[in-house]
C-alpha cells in the first residue's frame, strides 16, 4: 500500500537513477516544459489521467502510484524552513537580500499587489558567457492587485 | 550619532515619501540599474564614494550618513525567516515549491554546483498581457561548479 | 520624523481611543467596507491620496503621516508566527484543524489551485441566535487554477 | 496492529484514490455536511458508532480501524506551524494580514470575547463570477464573552 | 503619548511598587476576585468605564491611560513560547506532562469537546499543610462539545 | 523487541480501544486516582512491580512491556512546544494569559518561590451547571520557597 | 521612571564597572554567599528590605530601584534558548551531553523524581591543579520524589 | 544491519531492563566511574576495544554492536533544544537562571575564559539530610583562558 | 530498494566500522584529498562514475548504491540548525564569535563580496606542539566580489 | 550612561567610519594580530587596561566606555542562529556541509575529543591566484581529548 505522494516521488527518483532518464526526456514525453514536468514528478503539481499514464510507463509505476499522481498534493518540497542545500539556499538568499527590493520595484510599477505564484511559469536556460556560463532563470507571474471593497 | 546602516535606510525611505522620488530616478542619477540601486538604498549593497555623494544629495543625508553608505553592510532584508508580506512570501513559496525542481534542472544541465547569488544580476519588467499584465523577472547568475581536490 | 508605517498605526490607535471613534464611522467616511478600512488603518492596505486625506483629518495626522498611508506597507499584523491572542488564535486553530479539509473540498470542486488572498473580500456580521449570538464571517476569494506550461 | 488515528486517515486517503470516491458522497452517506465529514475522515472529528460503521464500509476498513474512528483524536492537521502548501498558506496569510482587523471588528460589535472554534460550522461553495469563479467560505461561530468574576 | 496597553501595565507595576499596594486591595476596590483583577491590571482583560476609573485613581493614571484600560487588549502575557520563569514554567510543565491525561479524562466524562478558557474562572488559595503549605488552584471552565453539522 | 516506553503506551491505547476499557476502571484496579493512573499509562509516571502487573494483565502486555512500565520514563507528552490539539491548547492559553497573574498572586501570598509540579496532585470532576456543565480541575502543589544561602 | 527589574540590573552592572566592585565584596556586605548574591544582583532572586538597602548603598541606587530589588522578578537570564556565550554554552552542553546520564543515575539512587532547582545551593571554587587550575562547582538540590495519589 | 549508535543505545537500554542491571554494576565491570560509564552506554562517549568487549558481554551485544561502541559518536542526548523531562529541565533551568551568575564568578576568579566541558569530570552522590536527602553533584572542569595572539 | 542517498551513507559508515577502513585509505584509493573524499562519502559531494566504482568496491556496495553516489545530493549534514555535537559546535561557535570579525577583515582587504564555499578547498593537519598538539585547518575559497550592474 | 558592551561596539564602528580607520591600524597600535583585535573591538574579547587605553584614544571613547572594554563580554556576534549575511552564511554553510567530515577526520587523527575554540588563533590572508584571488583562512586550535574517569 502506498500511503503518500512522497512515496511515489521516491519511486520516480530511484527509477530515474536506475534507467538514467533525464527530466527533459520526461518533459518531451508528456509534451510540456521541463520546469513544470520536473515539479510535477517531484510531487508539487497534479497530472491529468493521460499525463500520469505516460509518467507511469516511463518509471514503471503501479496503477496505485499512477492514481496518486492525479491527486492535488500537499505542496512544499523543502525539509526545513531555511534550506541547507547550497544551490537552494542561494535562491533563499536572493529572496532575503533582494526581497524588499523586488517589493519596492513591483509596487513602483504596478501599485499595491503581488506577483502570482500560481498563474506563473518559469524557464531555466544555460547562458553562454566567456567568463563562465551562467544560469538564466526567467520567471513570469500575473500581477494581482489588491482592490478596495 | 547614527549607529547602524538601518537608520540610514530609514532616512532614505522617509525622504523618498516626502519628496515623492522614484527608485528609477535614483537609478538614473547614479547611472546603474534600478534593481541594484534599490537594493543598495535599502542597505543591501555598498556604494562607492561618488555614488554615495549622489544619493546623499538626493535624500538630503548628512556626511555621517553618506559615510555609512560606503561600508559593506550586514545583509538580509527580512525581519523573519519566513516572510509575512504577501508579495515577498510568494517568492519564498516559489523557492519552497520549485526549489528541488530548479536544483534538478541546473544539475542536469551543468552538473553539481550552484547558481551564484553574488555574480548575479536581475531585471524586473512589466510584461503586457491581454489577460492581465504580468511581472517578468530575469535572474542571471554565474554557474559555480563543485570541484574535486 | 516618522520612520515606519507601524508608527502611523500606533498614532491612529491612540487617537481612536481618545476620540472614541468607531471603525464603522471611519469606513463610512471613506465610503468603503469596515473590513477593508480597518485593515488599511492597521497598516495592511494602501490608501489613495483622497482616502488618506480623510483618514488624516479624522485622526489629526501630520502631512508626513498622511504620506505614509499611501505607501504599500510591509504586511503581516501578528507579532509571533502562532498568535497568542485568544480571538486570533481561534482563527489560527481553524486553519490548523480545518486546513486539510478546506484543501480537499476546494480541489474536489475546482481541481488543483488556490483561493486568492489578494482578489479577496470579507464580511463580518452579527448573527442573531436564541442560544447566543454568533459571529458570521463570509470570505470570498477568486479561485486561481495551477496551469501546465 | 493500528497504533494511531493517522494510520486510519492514511487508509481512507488511499482507498479514496482507488475507489475514486468524493467527499460529498461520503457526506451524503452519513447524512451530514461535506465540511464536517471531510474533517472527521481526515482525523479531526469523532464519529459515532453508526457513522463509523458507514465510513468503515465505504472505505473497507477493519473493525479495529472503525473502533479508532470513535475515539476523540489529537487534533491539528498541519505538519508545520506555518503551512507550506499554497492553498493552506493563503488561509494562514488571511489570519496574519486580517487577524488584528477581525479582532477589532468583533470587539467593536460584541465587546471583549472570542468567536468559538468549537461551537462552529463552515460552508464552502462555488460562487459563479464572469471574471472567474470564486470560493465562498461562510464561517459561523458562537460569540463567547469574557466575563468578570 | 501612550502607544500600547503594555505601557499602562508598566505604569501600574511601577506604582504598585512605590505605593506598596496589594492585588487583593485592588480587587476589593473594584469588587471582583483577585484573579480577574490581577489579570486585568496585567493587560489581559478589559475594564468597564467605572472599573477603569477606580484603577486609575489607585495607580495615579492619566486620562489617556484610563482610556486604554477599556480597550480589549492583545492578550498573551509571556515573552517566549516556553516560559523561562520557574514558577510559570511549572504550569507549562503540568500542561506538557499531564496534557494528554487531562484530554483523556475530559473526553471520557464528556465526549469530544474542550474546557472553555473564556467562560472560565480561577481561584488560588493557600492550603495549610503540616508538611509545608500548598498552593491550591481551582479552575472551572464550561465544557463545550464539538457538534456535528 | 520493544525499544521505548512510547511503544508500550501505544499498545495500551490500542488495547483500550479494542477492550473498550475506561481509565476509571484501570484506576480502580490499581487503587489510585484516575488522574495519576492515566498519566502513568500514557508514559508519564513509573509503576511499581505490583501496579505494573495489574496493568499488564488488563492490557494483555508481554513481560517485556511490563518491565518497561517500571522504568522512570523521559517525560513530556506533547509533540510540539505549543500544542495544536484544541483541548490541550486551552490549557496552554491559560498559562499564557494567566501565567503572570498566577505568579503575582502566589508571590503576594507566599513570597518568592514556586508551586511544585512534583509534590502535586490533581482532581478533575464534572461540575453540574444549568447553563451547561463545567469541567472542574483542582490542582494542589506544595509551595517551595527560594531560600538565601 | 524605572519600568523593569532589568533596568536595575543594568544600573548595577554599570556602577560595578565604575566603582570596580567585586561580587565577593557585595556578598560580604550582605552576609550571604557570592553565588546567591550575584544571582540576586543579576535579577534572578528577591532581596529583603535590609539586603536591598545595603545593595542600594553600594551601587548608589535610587529609592525606586531599591524598591524593585524587593519584588520577585521574572526569572531567566539568557537572551536565547540556546546560549551563545562560550562559557554559558559549555554548561548547556553538559546538560545536553550528560542530561540523560544524570537522569539515569538519580533514578537509580532515588527512584523517580527530580533534583530541586529551588531548594538548591551552589558553590564555585578554584581547584588548584598542576596541569592547570580547574573550576569546581558543587550543586546541592533536595530530591523531590514523584508520589502516587 | 545496525545503522547508528542510537540503535546500540536502545539495545543496551532494553537488555538493562530485562537483566535488571544497574549502571554502577556496569561501571564496576569496566573499572571506571558510574558517571562516565553511563554516559558512554547512552552513546555520548567512546569505549576502547577492551571496554567495549566487557559492555558487549554484559548486554549480549553482537560483534557489530561492539564495533559501534568504539566509534566516536555524534553527541547530544536530548530530543529538543529545551528538554521536556522535568529532571533534565531543572538542569536547564539552573543554566538559565544561574548562567550569567556562574559567568560573572568564573571571570572574577580567573579572568576571561571558560570551564572546559571536555577536560571535565562529574560525581553524583546522595547527600543525607534530615529535612529530606539531597542530590549532590560535583563538576570539575579545567579553566581555559582566552589568550591574545 | 534504496530510496535516498542517506541510506548509502549509512551503509558506508557501517562497512567502514566492520572493515576498519580509514578515510585516508579511501582517499588514496580514489586519488583525491581526504577532505573531499570524506565529504563525498558522507553524502555531501558527487562522485564520477569511476570514483563511484572504486568506493563501491571498497564498501561492498550494490550497483544501485553506486548509481546513487553519482547523483548530486541534497547537501547539509547536520540534524539541527545549531549542532549539538561538541566538536561540530565549536566550529559553529567560531562562526558566531568570529563571524563579524572575518566579515570586517575580508571587506577591509577585498571590498564587498564573499569567500566562496563552492570554489573552496580545505586541509586538516596535526600541528605538533609541546603544550599539546593542535588541529590546523586551512580553508581556501575564491573571493567573489559583488558587482554593480 | 552606557548600559552594555554593544553600545561601545556601536561607538567604535561609528568613529571608525568617521575617521576612516583600518582594523590593521588598530591592531598595530595595540601590538596584536588584526584577527584578535577586530574581535575584541567588536565586543567578543576582553582588553587589558593598557590595550583599552589605546583603543579609547583611537576611537575617542569616554572613561566609562574604556572601563567596559575591560569586562569579559557576553559573546556571540550574530543576530540570528542561522546568519543571513551572505559572507557569514558561507562560513555557516561550511560547518553544515563539512561539519561531519571535519569530525571524522579529527577523530581519525586524534581519537575522540574536540578542537578548542578558546585555545585558538586564526589568520586571514589574501592568496594571489591568476584565476581570481582567494581568501586564505588558517585556524589553529588545541586538540582536547575526552578522558575517562
Amino acid at each position: 500500500m502506498i500511503s503518500s505522494r512522497q512515496q511515489v516521488t521516491d519511486m520516480i527518483l530511484v527509477v530515474k537513477v536506475q534507467k538514467d532518464l533525464k527530466w527533459s526526456q520526461v518533459a518531451e514525453a508528456i509534451g510540456l516544459s521541463k520546469e513544470w514536468t520536473t515539479a510535477a514528478c517531484l510531487g508539487q503539481m497534479t497530472f491529468t489521467k493521460q499525463q500520469a499514464a505516460v509518467v507511469g510507463e516511463l518509471f514503471d509505476l503501479s496503477d496505485e502510484a499512477v492514481a496518486w499522481l492525479q491527486i492535488a498534493p500537499y505542496k512544499g518540497s523543502l525539509p526545513t524552513a531555511v534550506p541547507t542545500d547550497p544551490l537552494i539556499y542561494r535562491l533563499y538568499e536572493l529572496v532575503n537580500v533582494y526581497g524588499t527590493t523586488i517589493k519596492e520595484l513591483i509596487h513602483e510599477e504596478f501599485g499595491d499587489g503581488i506577483m502570482s505564484a500560481i498563474d506563473f511559469s518559469m524557464d531555466i536556460q544555460r547562458e553562454a558567457d566567456p567568463k563562465g556560463d551562467r544560469v538564466n532563470m526567467v520567471m513570469s507571474g500575473k500581477f494581482l492587485p489588491y482592490k478596495t471593497y
